[in-house]
């Protein structure tokens, strides 16, 4: 029995997460939860505290911590709050296994912590990887934990990877739906809403994570999270439009052959196979694909031009150092804080990550530590919303472009 | 270095093996090579024998043995001939790999003989295992050798189950081209031709295996030998009609994930993989798949109605004994001896191998000894033979069909 500390339980994989718990109660304890704090979290925490009797639960925000005092004492559960209550329920004594399902760089430390703590890692925050691969790989080989992805990708590749040895991996290559705007003109891309973003073709998935697709960030972002997961340089990550999803990533070998690892589009997959490796634990009937009913699998190569981020992120993550991270940051602030809110259009995403990107460039470091990410983060972040408030009351003229 | 016996040295697989061997010169030296004796096989023996120096030659018949006499004095290798010649080189001491590479059941017993001199086995011989599955995998676990398969399907079939649990294994699923008559009527089916049944869509192939591809007993067989090679029931083998053969073969498990292998269309990937296994040997750039070209993989149920030699081979192998040895046998001579040489339409090798069937059932053995396999061998050729003459003479007519 595996016992979980999941940081984020009230988000998309969070709850999916503990759906799988549900069906297997017998693999599976969960002894901590936590949440940012919304009324909607507290709420759903309420009933999770009630379901499942996690030891700790952990909020950012004081009067949540309040509104759950009563439930979480009924229960025998300690509720933290604040800024460090995220490491407090990633290092817990009692959990084995720390579930970083958290949306955004806010799960960097706390995973970090688990590490430390011997904690194994079941991973579907990639901002942990994109920020500091360098250090989280270093933490997890110098502490001898596992480190599971969950992204549906990246557990297509692991599983893909077993049984193979390391050299004889020609390329990796990961799959891409294209997003909503796959067939759109780059005009249209750049004036393209929050509603149209939100539309994602085949996953349903967080607010955050959809828009990241639509602009082809999201799969930036899996390059760089594979390049340090799989340890693989990034001339050998390949990015193939495969709208059907169906082919979650696969990888190639210098013998010419493709293993890829196929499935329905269920979160509940990769979170289970990450759970449960090395075996595998048995699903309803809704987990089986039928390739007859799919019946066709299609493959374009991506379009750079129309869809910029990707080439960012390749950019960002060969010259590596804090510039991923910015990148990160800039986008994170400009879908989080402006685009989900309708404040922005898609091509304004695009601009605001390259601008803080070249504004970063003289300055980034090449070998950072974690404080050095941090400070990159910030920097990157109130960067990426003084450009945004500028373009917001006098557009992006006024920045020169 | 792995020293290698070819059975079958100037056949498809043969000539295919060579190259892989031409191309890893360090990794692989030929031993014993053999061929049936035909003119253009001492042509290429002579070749052959010049180029790779093997110890030993075999071939069947008398008259080509005394052809390569001087040409293997000069290389010092001695000549085999006569049907025991091939037990010769399938055991010679020199060798520790065996590639069976013949066509029909001629390749059961020199495979058998090496198991037992802990020969390892690459097996593109499918008769081996369809008729005599349960003798083999017995010899190759008691003598503790490796049997390999060089299938394309099985090739694919065992990498996809590489790294996993073999309880965790739901399902194998083996993909099928459909071959030439995949959108044919089934009257348009039975009158094709031997021409007709030899425009295989997607791969090159022996003729004896692109007539079988066209009916589909191909993949019947190839399921008989999944069933053997990786220990699992019929029920848990499905086919899919995948027209594009990218996809070479699949394996679901539990979790509801499939892992499958890609690639081209060339033998000498799954030759490569099955005489380097657990490595991968490089391959030059003719290797590699291009999915965005490929652009689309589709995927559709079999017709065992316009099929049906697919639902004998699943009911020969759920049946079991000495029923497959049969179903294999009449089949062979319907189209080496009569459909190959343009005597019969692909409609009469169905109704044969039903009616050698049906004839051996209230006589099958249960539990076959390797005597009883090569007795219901002979009995089903007899059979089959004597029912063609009279067809080919009175019709189907004749007897009451």
């Amino acid at each position: 029995m595996k016992r979980l500390a999941i940081l984020g339980s009230t988000g998309s994989i969070g709850t999916q997460t503990l759906d799988v718990v549900r069906q297997h109660p017998q693999d599976f304890k969960v002894v901590a939860i936590s949440a940012y704090g919304s009324e909607k979290d507290v709420e759903l925490l309420v009933e999770q505290i009630n379901e499942f009797k996690p030891k700790a639960v952990a909020v950012t925000l004081e009067k949540a911590a309040k509104d759950l005092s009563s439930v979480a004492a009924k229960n025998n559960c300690t509720v933290y709050h604040g800024e460090d209550s995220l490491v407090k329920v990633a290092t817990l004594e009692e959990a084995d296994t720390l579930v970083t399902a958290v949306v955004g760089s806010v799960g960097l430390v706390p995973t970090l912590e688990a590490i430390k703590a011997k904690k194994n890692i079941a991973l579907a925050n990639k901002e942990t990887l994109v920020c500091a691969g360098s250090i989280v790989m270093r933490e997890v080989k110098r502490h001898g934990v596992s480190l599971m992805p969950i992204d549906s990708e990246h557990s297509a590749i692991f599983q893909s990877l077993q049984g193979n040895r390391r050299q004889d991996v020609r390329r990796i290559i990961l799959t891409c739906s294209g997003g909503p705007f796959r067939e759109w003109t780059k005009e249209q891309i750049d004036q393209a809403s929050r509603e149209q973003a939100l539309k994602h073709p085949t996953w349903n998935m967080g607010g955050k994570i959809t828009v990241d697709s639509a602009t082809l960030m999201n799969k930036g972002l899996e390059v760089i999270e594979a390049h340090w997961l799989f340890d693989i340089p990034y001339h050998q990550i390949g990015v193939v439009i495969h709208p059907q999803s169906i082919i979650h990533s696969m990888v190639e070998y210098i013998d010419g052959s493709i293993i890829a690892q196929l499935g329905v589009h269920d979160m509940r997959l990769p979170i289970k196979y990450a759970l449960s490796y090395p075996s595998r634990l048995e699903s309803g009937s809704y987990a089986f694909l039928d390739l007859v009913k799919t019946h066709q699998l299609t493959f374009y190569e991506p379009d750079l031009s129309r869809f910029p981020c990707l080439a960012y992120a390749y950019e960002a993550g060969t010259l590596g150092g804090t510039l991923p991270t910015v990148m990160n940051a800039a986008n994170e602030v400009a879908v989080m804080e402006y685009f989900l809110n309708g404040k922005i259009k898609v091509g304004d995403i695009v601009k605001v990550v390259r601008h803080t990107m070249d504004s970063h460039k003289s300055s980034m470091i090449k070998n950072p530590k974690i404080e050095d990410i941090i400070r990159a983060d910030r920097w990157a972040r109130e960067h990426a919303r003084s450009v945004l408030n500028v373009v917001l009351s006098d557009g992006w003229s006024r920045l020169g472009e």
